[in-house]
């Protein structure tokens, strides 16, 4: 059996110790073995800042940018074995594989973009100069510069390529040394893909490590010029934030939790409308895809209570044919969880929810981790509070309280719209914006719609409250958790010369 | 003796129990008293967020920026009686006072200003239309709308005029209503501030509330759409971040807490030369206005070592005609410290630096919470840790290791340069901006220059680490604390509809 490396200070290093073994979720077969004891953390991280940071505070913008189309070229050339791996290590469809690969390779394409747009400088210059005395002489202007510390990742299971590029692309462009954690459970994708970085020599020394295993108290060793950017359950967001190094020395901290995003059928919709397929398309797409482990997922399905029942049937119609199974077969059309622990928590999450169950079963097969697809009905306050990580949805009716319903979510990711009532839409995103990172408005007429859970790397990604409160991606938006801006205030010529 | 009110939930009230006496710190005469006890503050929350939030938000940029004007007239109304309250309980000399009142004025009306730039819309737009998809119909647009909760505004008893509108101007014009709570100790000035604001019906009712006397548990009733900004230590600020409500629902903070600043002068300096001579001024400045008590003034003097000497004999030269006293009798250049806390805090942190005294002494008087001008030479390693707030500063002699000394402080709120050198400004300026949220240039050339110490409204103020990680201020900028950026993505004609 295969066993994982971390890849820090330079090399690759084994840890020590009983080690955690990585299975296929679908067969339960062991696959690789993983263990992070005994490895220097704190050397891991000095490295990174120190080699690392230098080579890449020497780079401009664009030829960071280079750097990063190096590693979307590598994995384009590695993709059919990243999929591979993907299927049996992550229990994804090769159409949930190819969403997570094709995802990172086009956010670092888009980082590309970035990139070029920003040309040949080393610091963002952030606004225009400003006159701030009587006299032009007294100059004030704004720039961002590079943190000197390290940019650690600590990304989540469902999106080992994906989560590893949309935070690596931005903090590596923006000049700071990354220390990337993946999920262990489906740490095989990722590891090969830090493998292709190393191998090909794609990046300076020291801009990427790579700690797979536990990440033991990497994120209590973070100082005053480190960011840690973390996706995955609040309760793990939450005890990073509390981390006393993390409170005392101001550690940046970005989170991405949980989030129980609302999709709204318009009150005007009509059963068998255009609009009305497309929303029934984009909730089933959700509810299925990556086996509905998706943080921008579909949880909770709003209609107008008149056109309940219609819903629901096309639901349970358009759900039933979905072949559960494992993902190494042709005709499967959604897999299993991606661990026990996954499984164990959809479990309970369903029971959690108090409703009915209007499709779907809670049977256990005798292996893998695989779950049905979950259509709730009539579900309690739970609805409101508890995220289910699976392929599980909850279908309320509204009647004029649409957005009131969906703000009790107390933030979240993405609530997606399907009207072509303007009136309806310009209210229901005034009252559900401030509660969200991204509003999404369906239309039919937009072709390849990718649907609300898809991430796009010219938008942000994030949400307040529940959700963490972070924000990522959004174009160049996303480089400024990684810069420090700071305000040049002195005589002009001295300010205009630094610009260059 | 008066007792000061609190105004809660649209109307003035009195706290019950054993009340705080607020003093004159240079007489000890008591001259008011408070209390907040018995104070509903979760109706003072509720009563701001759904009344001041309603009616705010339904106001554009400009015609909040109206408010602010009203304010800024008022106040310039009211200044004298605003200054005498500063001299009275705030040990503030006229000069002192002046650069308190005449800053919440000068920063009230700059966000006027930002306020007409932003004109007749309710929310910002934020970049350019993006096209999404292979057709143009597919579109995205970040927009930043104001949080529905409310802003709780913690504020330094150094400058109860600055403090209070410097957040309060920000977060009104972003439309979130504001709950100011000022120190205790210097009450006075903000608490006139609030009657002129009621008497004269500046604001609609909600927008702007205040509480005076201890802030008892208000930080702990905060939720994900409220935001948390904080002027003061950086132990108190600590607590803040680590409260459970905080952490667990995403609440925004900000803080402004320690920061060690350091004034470099040049390599090339000339003891006599106009640069040193401005340096000796603006370090004299920083040290004795408000008797040190400023979040900005200069803590670490850096200068070359071949001419320590000759700084050193200047500065004591120059601090040697300070007088210190009553800031009511004509003649005093510095007044006392606000309080007997800080005095002690003071004692114990010149105690920590263990330095030699260069200039000054450690003599209590019989009244008042005096301290002369303090400047120490030789201190250890805790002139890079510990924050005297007061009238103290060290001298450091450096060799070619300036910048290096400066980022030991570990984040700061500005860092100054007196150099003509542009190789010297350029290196050094790289080396410590990310230490820092302001880097200040100072040349002889720039008439009526502010020196490091002021905070201008145009540019932004905070620091990493150390100084609390905050960012506050910057023109519109400082707007991004109050707003939720969020991401509109769908068909293009109705989001442009919505833009308007």
């Amino acid at each position: 059996m295969e066993t994982l490396r971390s890849f820090v200070g330079g090399r690759w290093v084994a840890g020590s110790g009983s080690p955690q073994t990585l299975l296929n979720p679908a067969t339960e077969e062991p696959l690789a073995q993983v263990s992070s004891e005994g490895i220097d953390l704190a050397a891991a991280l000095g490295h990174a800042r120190e080699v690392g940071g230098r080579a890449l505070r020497g780079l401009t913008f664009a030829e960071r940018g280079a750097l990063l189309r190096g590693i979307a070229d590598a994995l384009q050339e590695e993709r059919d074995a990243l999929l591979q791996l993907g299927i049996a290590n992550g229990g994804n469809t090769r159409s949930d594989a190819k969403f997570d690969v094709d995802g990172a390779i086009g956010t670092l394409l888009a980082y590309v973009d970035v990139a070029n747009a920003l040309g040949a400088r080393k610091f963002l210059v952030d606004g225009d100069g400003l006159q701030l005395g009587r006299s032009a002489r007294f100059h004030g202007q704004h720039i961002a510069v590079p943190r000197r510390g390290v940019a650690v990742h600590i990304n989540a299971f469902n999106f080992p390529a994906w989560g590893f590029a949309e935070k690596a692309a931005v903090a590596l462009l923006a000049g700071m040394p990354v220390l990337s954690k993946p999920a262990t459970s489906s740490a095989m994708v990722a590891h090969r893909i830090m493998q292709v970085v190393v191998e090909k020599k794609l990046l300076p020394e020291g801009a990427l490590s790579f700690l797979v295993g536990a990440p033991r108290d990497l994120p209590a060793q973070l100082g005053a010029q480190d960011v840690l950017a973390f996706t995955g359950s609040g309760d793990t967001g939450a005890r990073l934030r509390a981390l006393a190094n993390v409170i005392r020395h101001s550690v940046r901290v970005n989170i991405e939790a949980d989030s129980l995003n609302a999709a709204v059928l318009g009150p005007e919709a009509e059963p068998r409308s255009d609009m009305y397929e497309l929303f029934l398309k984009d909730v089933v797409r959700d509810m299925t895809q990556k086996a509905g482990q998706k943080c921008t997922a579909i949880r909770r399905i709003l209609v107008p209570r008149e056109i309940f029942l219609s819903v629901k049937d096309d639901l349970v119609e358009l759900l039933t044919p979905i072949k559960v199974g494992n993902p190494a077969e042709e005709d499967t059309r959604m897999g299993p969880l991606a661990t026990k622990s996954q499984l164990e928590d959809a479990h309970k999450g369903v029971a959690l929810l108090k409703g009915r169950l209007a499709f779907g079963d809670l049977e256990r097969r005798p292996k893998g981790y695989f779950l049905s697809p979950i259509l709730v009905e009539s579900p309690g306050e739970a609805v409101h509070e508890h995220e289910v990580f699976g392929p599980v949805a909850s279908l309320l009716p509204y009647e004029a309280n649409a957005a009131e319903l969906v703000a009790r979510g107390n933030g979240g990711l993405v609530c997606s719209l399907y009207s072509e009532d303007q009136a309806f839409l310009e209210e229901t995103i005034h009252a559900v914006a401030p509660f969200h990172g991204r509003v999404f408005i369906g239309h039919p007429k937009i072709e390849l719609s990718p649907g609300p859970g898809t991430v796009l790397p010219q938008l942000v990604h994030g949400g307040p409250g529940r959700a963490g409160g972070g924000e990522e991606l959004g174009g160049a938006r996303g480089l400024a958790l990684y810069l420090q801006r700071v305000a040049l205030e002195g005589p002009r010529p001295s300010i205009q010369k630094l610009l260059g």
